[in-house]
C-alpha cells in the first residue's frame, strides 16, 4: 500500500461516518503526504509579517499616509495589533520584519532587520526596484526562512504591512492570470469609490509604462521588497518541505508569482481565508483552492491565517489521536 | 452613550480599518452586549453532548445499527471520538450525558446519568415519549444548566450522538418552519439514494399518524430525549445569560423549537458550522444567521461548536487586547 493509500486508510476508518470531516481530512491527508508520515505533526509555527513602504503612494492610491506603515509596525512590536492577538492565542511564533520601511527603527527592537531600502521607488515613474535590490530581497528571504526551518518549524504563514501594497499586488495578479485590473485592485484599507478610480487609472498608466516578461521583471518593477520576499520565502519554505497557510490578498499575490516559479508549490499550501478584498476570490478562484474561512476580514497581517491554525491544528489531531472503529471496538457494519 | 454604540465605539478605535475584522467585530458586539460590558471574557466553556436513542430505527432509517450509540458513547468517555480531540485542544470542558440511551452504563464511568428511559418508541405506532418524560427531561435540563452556570460557565455548546436522531430532527424542522420533509430530511451518518427514499417515506407516514399543536406536543410526539434536553438547556441558558455556541442539524432543530418558545433566544446565539447534512442550511436561513465556519462536515457531536470556539475566543481578545489608534500612536486620520 503506498503513502496515499495508508493515509486515507487511516482517516476512513477513525470512528465518525466516512468523508464527515470535510475539509479538515483534505487537510489531514496534505500534511501527512507532506511530511511522508501517517503521523504528521506542527512544529514551532511561525508567522513572519514582512513590512516595507511603497513609491506608488505618492499617487494617492491609499487613504492612508505612509507613516502608518511604521507607526503600525511600531504597535506589532509593542504586541497591539490584531496579529499580535491572534498569534499570541493561537501558538504561532511572530517574527516582524523591516523588508524596506520608510523610517529608521532603533536597534534594541524586537525586530529584524532586512531592509532593501527606505521604500520602493514610484513605478509610475520607474521601476521599484533595481535588479540587486530585488536578489538582496530573495537571498535575505532564503537566510530567514533557512533560520525558521533550523530552529525546528515544519509550518511557516506570512503577513504583512506596507501602505500602497494593493496597487502592487493588483498588478501582480493582473500581470499573471490575465484578469482585468478592474477587477484586481480594490479599496484596501478603505478607499472611496472614487479614490478606486483614481487607483485603477494609476495603475493602468503604470502597466503602460513598462514592459515585463518574467515573474522576476514584474516583482522588480511593481515591488514591493515585502512582496518579493514573501516570494521567496514561499519557495524557500517548500523546498524545506515546510506547510504554508497562505492568506490575504498580498501573499496570495506572492503566491501566484512562486506558483509560475514551481507550479506544485501548491502541495505545500492551505489556504486560511477569503479576504474580502476585492480580487482575492479571483486568485483563489484561479488557483482552483478553497480557503478554510470566510469571515469578510479585510485587514491583511496574516490575520486569517493565524485564525485557520486552529483548523490545522484540528486535521493533524484527529489522525493522530481520534480512535479507529477496531480500538474504540464500535461497529462499522452498515445494516444493509 | 448606551452601552451599543460605546461597543461599537471601542471597535472601532483598534488599530485595523474600520470594519475589517468582519463576522469577529458581530460576535465581539453580541457577546460584550450580552455581558453588558465593554470587556467580555469567556469563563469555562463548556460542551455538552446528550446521548440517547429513538424507537423509530426499527424502521431502517439509519444504515447503522443502535448499539452504535452506545459504543460511541463508550468512545467519548475514553476520550477516542472527534468532539473528544477537538475540545481537548480548544479548551472545551466537555461533558457527557445519557439521556435515554438504549444501554445500561457502568456507574463509575464519566458520564452524567440523566436517562429518561432506555430509548425512545417508534413514533410510527405511538408517540415517542410520555407527557411525564418530557417534562422529566425538561427538569434535569434545567437542573444540569444551572449546575454549569453555576461552576462559572458563561459559555455552552451542545453536542448529540443517537442513530436515528436525523430522522427526529427533520420532522421537526418540517413542523416548524414549514419547509416540505423533502427538504428536511438528509441522509444522516451516510445512507444511500434508496435508503433516503424510504426514510422520507417512513417520517411521511408517521407525520400522517400524529396530530401536534404546540413545540411540547412536537417534541413528546417525535423526540428525543436529548432533543428535548438540549431545546431546554438553550432556553435555561438563555435565561441565564450564557453564550451559546450552536452547532449541528440536531442542535439546530433544538434552537428552532426553542425559537418559538422565546424568539429572542437568537440574541444569546453564534453559529458555528453549516452543515453537509440537507436541511442544516435552509434552517440557517430560517433563523436568518450565517455560521461562522463551512468545512462539509456531517458528523454531530458538536465537532463545529468545538472547532468555532478559537474564532469566538479571538473576538473577544481583540476587544480587551488590541491597542486603540490613540494607545499606540497610529494615525487615524484619512488623507482626503
Amino acid at each position: 500500500m503506498n503513502l496515499n493509500k495508508a493515509i486515507q486508510h487511516k482517516i476512513n476508518n477513525k470512528t465518525k461516518p466516512l468523508g464527515s470531516l470535510g475539509k479538515l481530512e483534505e487537510i489531514a491527508l496534505k500534511v501527512a503526504l507532506l511530511q511522508n508520515t501517517l503521523s504528521p505533526k506542527i512544529n514551532v509555527p511561525t508567522l513572519v509579517v514582512f513590512a516595507a513602504d511603497h513609491g506608488i503612494v505618492a499617487e494617492g492610491v491609499s487613504p492612508y499616509p505612509q507613516e502608518v506603515t511604521w507607526q503600525m509596525v511600531m504597535n506589532f512590536i509593542s504586541g497591539g495589533a490584531a496579529i499580535n492577538v491572534f498569534t499570541k492565542q493561537n501558538g504561532f511564533n511572530i517574527q516582524i520584519v523591516d523588508a524596506g520601511v520608510n523610517y529608521t527603527f532603533e536597534e534594541n527592537l524586537a525586530i529584524k532587520n532586512l531592509k532593501i531600502a527606505y521604500g520602493t521607488r514610484n513605478f509610475l515613474h520607474e521601476p521599484a526596484m533595481l535588479t540587486d535590490e530585488l536578489f538582496s530581497a530573495f537571498n535575505k528571504a532564503d537566510t530567514l526562512v533557512n533560520e525558521i526551518f533550523s530552529s525546528g518549524s515544519n509550518c511557516i504563514a506570512f503577513g504583512e504591512m506596507g501602505i500602497g501594497n494593493t496597487s502592487a499586488a493588483a498588478i501582480i495578479m493582473n500581470k499573471i492570470t490575465g484578469i482585468a485590473i478592474e477587477e484586481c485592485a480594490g479599496k484596501g484599507t478603505g478607499l472611496s469609490n472614487e479614490g478606486l478610480v483614481h487607483k485603477i487609472m494609476i495603475l493602468k498608466k503604470a502597466m503602460l509604462k513598462h514592459q515585463t516578461k518574467s515573474v522576476e521583471s514584474i516583482l522588480q518593477t511593481f515591488g514591493g521588497f515585502e512582496i518579493a520576499m514573501i516570494y521567496q520565502s514561499i519557495l524557500k519554505a517548500a523546498e524545506n518541505k515546510m506547510l504554508i497557510i497562505i492568506d490575504g490578498f498580498i501573499v496570495t499575490a506572492a503566491l501566484l508569482a512562486a506558483h509560475v516559479t514551481n507550479p506544485s508549490i501548491i502541495n505545500f499550501c492551505v489556504f486560511a481565508h477569503q479576504s474580502d478584498e476585492n480580487g482575492h476570490k479571483a486568485m483563489l478562484k484561479f488557483l482552483n483552492v478553497e480557503p478554510l474561512l470566510n469571515l469578510q476580514m479585510r485587514l491583511g497581517e496574516g490575520t486569517g491565517a493565524a485564525l485557520a491554525l486552529p483548523l490545522v491544528q484540528a486535521a493533524v489531531n484527529f489522525l493522530n489521536d481520534m480512535a479507529s472503529f477496531e480500538s474504540a471496538e464500535v461497529s462499522d457494519k452498515l445494516i444493509n
